[in-house]
């Protein structure tokens, strides 16, 4: 039937579905678009999976694969976009096969010039909804956070958070990094961060009191990471909340980062929080796009 | 006379002055505390000055050189603390000299645990005010632009904004950093920024437009840095003027970074800027510490 990939900057997960849109079997490698050279897509592809290749099934994949330093460019869809534009927008790959689509990302914002932008995020919101549902928040963590509100399974709306980057670069490369031991898991020490982040809702100065706990033993080196997340995902939380004024929500994550949104939502009084499997989500997505797309593997 | 010395992480900046406290001879070095190893404080200081210190006069250094990896860790004096508190607390350093002193830094908030620190910044505010000035904003830029208030020579409080830190990471080690090119001043790009900050209050989100602007063009490659300066600095001014509510502020910096300050005060309303050298201003502040730590040195 059908092979799905989730292929983003770092990482290839790949689906193999059967007739009925079960993942029969799955393969994930740290080939992400940035370790892939120009032209050399196919051949990874290849190299993965080419056994589930074979029989000429339709292969989707979504994420970055579909930016410019991807397999080809599958130019953003604009806002609002909903699961049937998104799979009548699907962009072939260059390759010998001829069954190989790329899903296009979506734009928020006006059109020649939009202000937001997502790859993958609208796969896996797709397969976090109910299709009926009328008005859904879904946010889906990491590197850049995106809140997606969606309606009838059509997104109307969407906005990018750098929460996982900042948090990457404030750990790995600032005053920060020699202060901090370790990024276990620390509910305690991320609680003041989500306390910090309401006290100074200032982000560039709430950031500094990191320095100071650290210095004075208010957070020990091994929380001090978490004390930062807890600051981020707080400063996101906050954000999101305002902007979006949504009372129940899906957090589409690994179970990990999904703890942490719970303890911030919480926090922040919305308890009507859904958690779903990033990878759950993406498989799912893929599948509802190809039930559109791909019509004759429906009469499977 | 005096040898003032404002020695922070990155640089060593020494002053010679004459008996009228004006600047006879400046030598400045990239050997902060980064680069200086425990134990190689005073044979730095006499590699770079050993001529100046011959006649015995006294030393006086202010910044990081006081922290706890510095020449001796000098500790922080809780505000409110003014001119003649931060006078009297001088450290002696180790040395078989007896005449070098460092500064001590200030601490803002609970004595056991304060929620800010400043070290360098002080001695640059007490070099800017006019002592009988019954309240003074003062802003120094920098990787942790510091805003100062003070009432006749004393510190009153001040907060920390990690702009120029965020700048460089995001320069450096961010998605942005394959985007951009180089770092040249640009005004309307920066004007661009700033007026990012407002339309999006919040810094996660307002950061992404930078994205956005690369990949559609609005902003070019050459220009990116200054937009995210403006963002970064918007964000920094606006959160500053909030709490701190002041008609006019000094801004103690470089001619760039003055320019940039300049330029985001106007923004937001603010004209009553005065600009100060922060060389000028380092050298003044140890000036007038120096004269109430060492009386003996006003006879002259």
């Amino acid at each position: 039937m059908l092979l799905g990939g989730d292929w983003g900057t770092t990482n290839l997960r790949l689906f193999r579905f059967d007739a009925k849109g079960q993942v029969i079997a799955k393969r994930e490698r740290p080939l992400g678009v940035m370790q892939v050279g120009p032209g050399d897509f196919e051949g990874v592809l290849t190299e993965v999976a080419g056994d589930w290749l074979e029989d000429g099934d339709p292969v989707l994949l979504s994420g970055m694969v579909g930016s410019r330093n991807g397999w080809v460019e599958a130019p953003y869809l604009p806002c609002p976009a909903g699961l049937d534009d998104v799979a009548s927008a699907l962009i072939r790959a260059p390759s010998q096969r001829p069954d190989i689509f790329i899903v296009p990302g979506l734009s928020y914002g006006p059109a020649a010039t939009p202000t937001d932008v997502m790859r993958g995020e609208e796969t896996e919101s797709f397969g976090a909804i109910k299709p009926d549902r009328v008005r859904k928040l879904i946010v889906a963590p990491g590197t850049h956070s995106k809140w997606t509100l969606l309606d009838k399974a059509r997104v109307t709306s969407f906005t990018t958070y750098m929460t996982g980057e900042l948090y990457g670069l404030l750990r790995a490369h600032s005053i920060f990094s020699r202060m901090l031991e370790g990024d276990a898991p620390d509910p305690a020490a991320f609680q003041l961060g989500l306390e910090a982040s309401v006290r100074d809702p200032d982000l560039l100065s709430a950031l500094f009191s990191t320095r100071t706990h650290g210095l004075f033993g208010v957070v020990a080196a091994e929380s001090l990471a978490a004390y930062i997340s807890g600051l981020l995902i707080g400063s996101e939380v906050a954000a999101g909340l305002r902007r979006f004024d949504v009372k129940d929500v899906t957090v589409i994550a690994d179970d990990v980062v999904a703890a942490n949104y719970l303890q911030a939502f919480k926090f922040f009084g919305v308890t009507a929080v859904t958690v779903l499997d990033n990878r759950a989500a993406a498989a799912r997505g893929l599948w509802r796009l190809a039930q559109i797309a791909f019509p004759k593997m429906r009469t499977v």
